[in-house]
């Protein structure tokens, strides 16, 4: 089994690619669900839709959220009855998270409830949700503390950012097989996910930081970073925030105790000397994934470093 | 102010007719919420949801019941989660359960709720679900106790009736304002709703009966049965199974220690002199309403009986 730790979007297109080059039943995904929320009463798992659309060949591959033709009917309605409309929610996602706040309140824990979407939607992989615990990603900015979802798509990531933190992780457990599937694991991948609020959630649940230093297998990561900028998103402004250097290098850095291997892009080779006196081994190539093609080209580069 | 009682379908259609006729600012409608149910885990008041699109002029006149125009894609993509699709939940129908649910579950009552409905969907009349506490239709068959959706929508009446009785009526309230409204009204009207599990349930939540017993303004019953049938829907049935005499006559002796006027089919005419042994007087004329003109055709002479 190889270990997949992912957020969302940029971690979704690596995990793509993956799932093209190897048996999709060999590979074990550990989902951020800091950004998880309530909206409409539902529960929304952002992240752990996304890596489920994708592997179950259902995600809009222009948006990089949501189902592909998915229409909206039900959010404007909701629009039409008071509700807020600001988080798009098509009407097949929507049904996942019907199903999800039905199972969760009828007793279920988020990875049974994960379990059975990936069932439902024949996916091969195992995905399990970092925690079962409620995890929140809180940003403070200026104007006060607000969720992740509010920063990121409400406000669109424009607020001054002063801290990050996670709202209820230091007595969060993490569910049920993730420390086991990281011990068992043949190679560990850290997908190009925001390291502040898609990898960072997943490392600070108590214990899986820890597994990920003990284990003997390679554990190889792949920098979100180009430059100075996040290839999405806006890791780069968070982890200035956090007083992370918004590189490639800021990356390695927060990274640096358990990883074996970095991919970078070619254009951050200059940091490879840098990287290596961290005692990090470099791989400088082009990890922009824009078509199939370059999801799975980066997937075999990263799978050669597993089997190294 | 007039104040109609009603179910779903039938009386729709009259409380359509009605909104044409006068100024449906005028009308107070008290609802039946005995087959209010939780599905998908929403909470569904089918009844009050088709008097809701009805007056907001949203209905599906083929149907009988949903909004027009409405697409399956949510109720497809639960089925494909693994959830039951024998309800048809159309996509803007499950926002607005989505919306009862979100609200309820912050703590409004369901009268509040259907306020709320109603205002964002400019409805100028006012609707009371005749209680805010959890009462259940219940039918009781040869194979056991089952609810009335599954009867009649999942099992489409099929299943022999021995008894049918509302769980949880007994210690249940009217909801604020209806024992009010009865009082206050001009004239009363009883739609053409099925008299064992539409109009039963609201006569049962005790108050009402007594409410509407001591009114001194007309109170108007339309049938919803014609010879031995019901124009829709297994009344005739349910009406066996209790005892009553499937018939207008049957009806209106259930409604006997309140009922003035009786609206009969042109073809129940022999029924008139046993009607008024009954004390209740008859207006025997067409009450199939097919179109709009005969809705209206309806509507226009109950409200002369109530202004006679």
């Amino acid at each position: 089994m190889l270990v997949v730790l992912t957020g969302g979007t940029g971690g979704a297109k690596l995990i793509e690619g993956l799932g093209h080059e190897i048996d999709p039943a060999q590979l074990t995904i550990i989902c951020n669900t800091a950004d998880d929320f309530v909206l409409h009463g539902l529960n929304i798992s952002p992240d752990l839709d996304t890596i489920i659309y994708t592997l179950a060949g259902l995600s809009d591959p222009v948006q990089g959220w949501g189902i592909q033709g998915d229409t909206f009917t039900v959010l404007q309605q909701l629009g039409k009855l008071g509700d807020e409309t600001w988080f798009k929610l098509g009407d097949k996602d929507i049904a996942t998270h019907i199903t999800r706040t039905r199972l969760l309140r009828a007793g279920l824990k988020l990875s049974d409830v994960t379990d059975r979407l990936r069932e439902h939607l024949h996916i091969k992989a195992r995905i399990f949700p970092m925690s079962n615990d409620g995890i929140e990603t809180r940003v403070e900015t200026p104007e006060g503390i607000i969720s992740f979802q509010e920063y990121f798509v409400k406000r669109r990531w424009q607020p001054e950012v002063k801290k990050v933190f996670y709202a209820g992780v230091k007595n969060s457990r993490p569910a049920p097989d993730v420390l086991d599937a990281i011990g068992a694991a043949v190679g560990i991948i850290i997908c190009p996910s925001n390291p502040v609020t898609s990898i960072g959630p997943i490392l600070a649940v108590p214990g899986v930081r820890n597994a990920l230093k003990q284990v003997t297998v390679p554990v190889i990561g792949v920098s979100p970073i180009i430059g100075e900028s996040a290839i999405s998103g806006p890791a780069h402004k968070l982890m200035a925030a956090q007083g992370m250097e918004p590189s490639a290098l800021g990356v390695a850095k927060g990274y640096a105790d358990f990883l074996d291997q970095f991919v970078i892009d070619s254009e951050d080779e200059a940091l490879t000397s840098k990287l290596e006196t961290l005692g990090i081994g470099v791989l400088a190539t082009s990890i922009r994934m824009k078509s199939l093609a370059d999801k799975m080209g980066l997937a075999r580069q990263v799978l050669a470093l597993v089997d190294k």
